[in-house]
């Protein structure tokens, strides 16, 4: 791990992306989600989808400069149609289109047809949340988890992100559909070690324990996870009629959509009190006798924001190999790694 | 089991209702819900309730002649007052309300204040789709579930609901946020078996598999079931001003509240080709290669509709323990109970 100051890494972030192609200000927005990701401890959805992103921009799989517009508008809800625009841009307009929406009429509903990979979907949740509003997120993508019942992958892990202020740092559940990610796999298998039964499938369709035999990953709870990925791929993608995943499952190339719903919390109660309330809860489930093994109930994203408060201050990690990997995107466009942080500047409360 | 025809299990469900209290029109929607219930095989959330239902009445926790009155509405957003009226009709109220927005602006929000026991929340669903739209429920209650991390209840296990027409039967998710129904449980209890690890924690916290050491549910995946209950709870309570687990925990007297939400989906696309899309979907699910012991991949809620399309003619069979139970109430009132569907009249198809 090397450690950089967030400004330094979110600069190195954007100059990246711009030398890949993209415009000021999808280069500013994606850094930001990617850097944002970093400093709350989910690197799976940092900076080290930088290379994959400026590959995806070669391959014509991301339109790096495209503007996302609202085609539609009829009362509480819009359709934008990204045009393959980065993600985080993409998924940013539809929250602020949301958002507008919710302002004027209480509730907002945008569906965002042809986003890109938009990276962790807490962040646009927490946009709303930012702004007097309870924000709600799905992105629906291409086939990578086992429907239940199948021994093979077709859903994707759909995440679904909700976010409500409280009077510190909100509530930010930002969960995926399936029983664990991708990258806890990729993190055995890596380490030569096995995975507990329920984790993912072999090609048989059976348990899989040996992270070199997993063909694809479970749903979570069965049933549960993969109807609710279903679910997200009707909301998100048919109801602009850009289907994913029978289009994938048919051979076909698949595209991305998303939706942002924002709740005007003014409109439903004082927002003042609905904060109160908000903190109550939370206090009354931190307070509950704990379990054996738990040092602390946390709520849905505490740990990421106490984590990118201290990282914000004292600098953020990143690996070994994600450096080497974005250095090589850098010496292409002869753009330089920041200095990092001195191990003497770092206070001892910096975490790896 | 005892199989009697649909008709006459709801006009006994009602007679038995309106019995104990609830105005005609309740009493005829709460058999409705209960009688669906059964037809689908959820006994749990069927006629069983009635006893139940009616006790409540006479502990003043239902008030079976309340009107749900919409209090606020803005834009696209409603607030209904339910008035603990029985809950089956201020669900209805609120899904109602809901699709009346939708059509005016595409999307409608309905939060439902001061509900009671609504059953099986997936017939709200069902409803906006019915209606052209895709429908949204959600409902919180008190506390019976484990928070991650606690080793006592915390949360309810508060479900979710998203139904979506297809061609022939819609798809109709309806997922509690445990990771399985107390029923399961008591059926153990019951029949003197184990249950599987990790279903149920004992009051040390300890996953427990002998059912008579149960002491709350476990949130399906840890922190993400207890996660999503979390955010209905401030979706469907906190939004209105009507906290119910901060309150329960604090020794005070819970509610329950809802929302409905309905999309209308000629707003979004083609209801046509968007009805295609979804047989598009369900069809290339349902065609991938089988995990081993898997018979059929089966839709959300396709069990449900294809047991009830089989017993609405064959009969829909009652457990005796629940006749009982439905025979003392009867008792009281001088109701008696419908002559069951003779063994010569049931086709060879009916299951029990």
């Amino acid at each position: 791990m090397t450690t950089f100051r967030p400004n330094d890494l979110h600069a190195y972030a954007a100059a990246l992306l711009a030398a890949g192609g993209y415009s000021a200000a999808h280069a500013a927005r994606t850094a930001d989600v990617l850097v944002w990701a970093n400093a709350r401890g989910t690197n799976s959805h940092g900076v080290l989808r930088i290379p994959r992103y400026i590959e995806m921009v070669e391959l014509g799989l991301i339109d790096p400069q495209a503007t996302p517009v609202v085609t539609t508008q009829t009362g509480a809800m819009a359709v934008l149609n990204a045009g393959r625009a980065p993600g985080a841009s993409g998924m940013m307009a539809a929250m602020d289109t949301a958002i507008g929406i919710a302002n004027q009429l209480g509730v907002g509903w945008c569906s965002a047809r042809d986003i890109t990979h938009a990276g962790a979907v807490g962040y646009f949740a927490l946009e709303a949340a930012k702004r007097g509003c309870v924000g709600i997120v799905m992105t629906a993508s291409g086939p990578l988890m086992a429907y239940h019942g199948a021994r093979v992958s077709g859903l994707s892990t759909n995440p679904i992100a909700i976010c409500a202020p409280k009077s510190d740092f909100p509530l930010l559940l930002d969960m995926s559909t399936s029983t664990v990610a991708l990258g806890k796999i990729m993190h055995a298998k890596d380490a030569g070690t096995n995975i507990p039964e329920g984790w993912a499938i072999d090609a048989d369709g059976r348990p899989a324990t040996d992270p070199t035999q997993v063909n694809t990953l479970t749903p979570l709870g069965g049933p549960k996870g993969s109807g609710l990925s279903l679910m997200i791929e009707v909301l998100s993608s048919l109801l602009v009629s850009n289907p994913v995943i029978s289009t994938a499952l048919a051979g076909g190339k698949g595209s991305m959509n998303g939706v942002a719903i924002a709740l005007k919390i003014a409109s439903f109660t004082d927002p003042d009190e609905f904060a109160k309330q908000v903190d109550a809860l939370a206090g009354s489930l931190k307070a509950l006798p704990k379990a054996p093994g738990t040092d602390e109930i946390l709520m849905p994203g505490e740990r990421g924001f106490r984590l990118s408060e201290e990282r914000n201050s004292s600098g953020i990690p990143i690996a070994e190999g994600t450096l080497k990997r974005l250095a090589e995107v850098g010496d292409r466009f002869a753009i330089p790694q920041p200095a990092p942080i001195e191990t003497k500047d770092r206070p001892s409360t910096a975490s790896g």
